[in-house]
């Protein structure tokens, strides 16, 4: 039996990666294949406690980017150690809502640590181990975040609720990680409709895997 | 107004660190000086959450040496900048149960991730920011369990019940960092009673401050 792939999904506020990443696992669970959805942070009891304290702010113990970035890579030996690995290895394919690139862009290009310093971080975390493949769903700040207000709720996230400079540095960090990382990256433009951007994933998919999902 | 100093204490199982602690800041306290006592990790809202995932094992996610490293990295940046820094500009004393040196100890030369990373990480988190003075409370690893045996209870924590030789290595890494930072590090032998400890401790205090706390 072969191995699963770990496929990562990456964007900016409103760009719908929770939707594509749904839709995409439907169509490869109709062709056959097993797959997983995870989210980063998350997907694991103690990624997910370190959840709970990146998204709710203490009002006496403001976090500190160095902490988020800390607490981003702990979730990620946890992750990939007692999850995705093991998932992988039982042949079964991983799709998952941010990973490492997140961290380099939030952490990194827009709050403005040291990007070695994170870099590191993020290979002391992983230990060598990488996304088999990044989509990265692009769109205009001012849209994503019309998109994002619209659905409601959100802008309470302590990630949300950034100026519209800190989301250009968040499009532009995503936009310079995938030139520097082709091999892995496939840029996916999210302008259009929910169907149009599914099938532009699909296709990046079959493209890269000779699958036919759709 | 002068600036605190902060001091840390450490060592192994069974040394005494927090009983010294507390008859160090009584001490000082009678000499007219401001202390406020802390242990790592903890110490902050989040830094407290923090401690709780350490202690408390998830049977199906066991927490692996790096993500220890990461989350006591993330306490130590909460800890220096919304605890230690606001007291020390008071002109407060903080007197520390455990820091980066443990980190370095337990994660580094006792469970043998690599030292160089573990020293990454610890300088990430620190950004140049040090004890002042490191007090190293020092017994044979076989006396110390028995203390600890005997206090009862903590043999179910984590870092407690661990294997002879795991504290062996415990007790040559603090002793090898003494060795390294000998400007920062006093080693204090708590071989003897309390009391006995106390006034060796105080002593440490009064040569290197110059105070009459004895």
């Amino acid at each position: 039996m072969s191995y699963g792939k770990f496929i990562t999904f990456e964007g900016g506020e409103g760009c719908g990666k929770t939707t594509q990443i749904t839709l995409l696992a439907e169509r490869m669970r109709k062709a056959g294949l097993a797959v997983e959805t995870l989210r980063s942070p998350g997907g694991t009891p103690v990624a997910e406690k370190l959840r709970s304290i990146l998204k709710e702010p203490v009002e006496k113990d403001p976090l500190y980017p160095e902490t988020e970035l800390l607490l981003f890579a702990a979730c990620h030996v946890q992750l990939i150690r007692n999850r995705i690995r093991p998932l992988l290895e039982k042949g079964i394919w991983v799709l998952c809502d941010r990973f490492f690139d997140s961290t380099m862009v939030y952490q990194g290009y827009a709050r403005g640590l040291d990007l070695d310093s994170v870099s590191r971080v993020n290979n002391f975390a992983g230990c060598g181990f990488e996304p088999d493949l990044t989509l990265l769903l692009d769109l205009p700040v001012e849209t994503g975040l019309q998109r994002s207000t619209g659905r409601g709720g959100s802008a309470t996230d302590r990630f949300d609720s950034e100026t519209s400079s800190f989301h250009e540095k968040v499009r532009n960090g995503f936009l310079t990680l995938a030139g520097q990382f082709p091999e892995r990256f496939r840029v996916i433009s999210a302008e259009g409709s929910k169907e149009e951007t599914s099938i532009l994933t699909a296709r990046a998919i079959n493209d890269e895997y000779g699958l036919g999902i759709l």
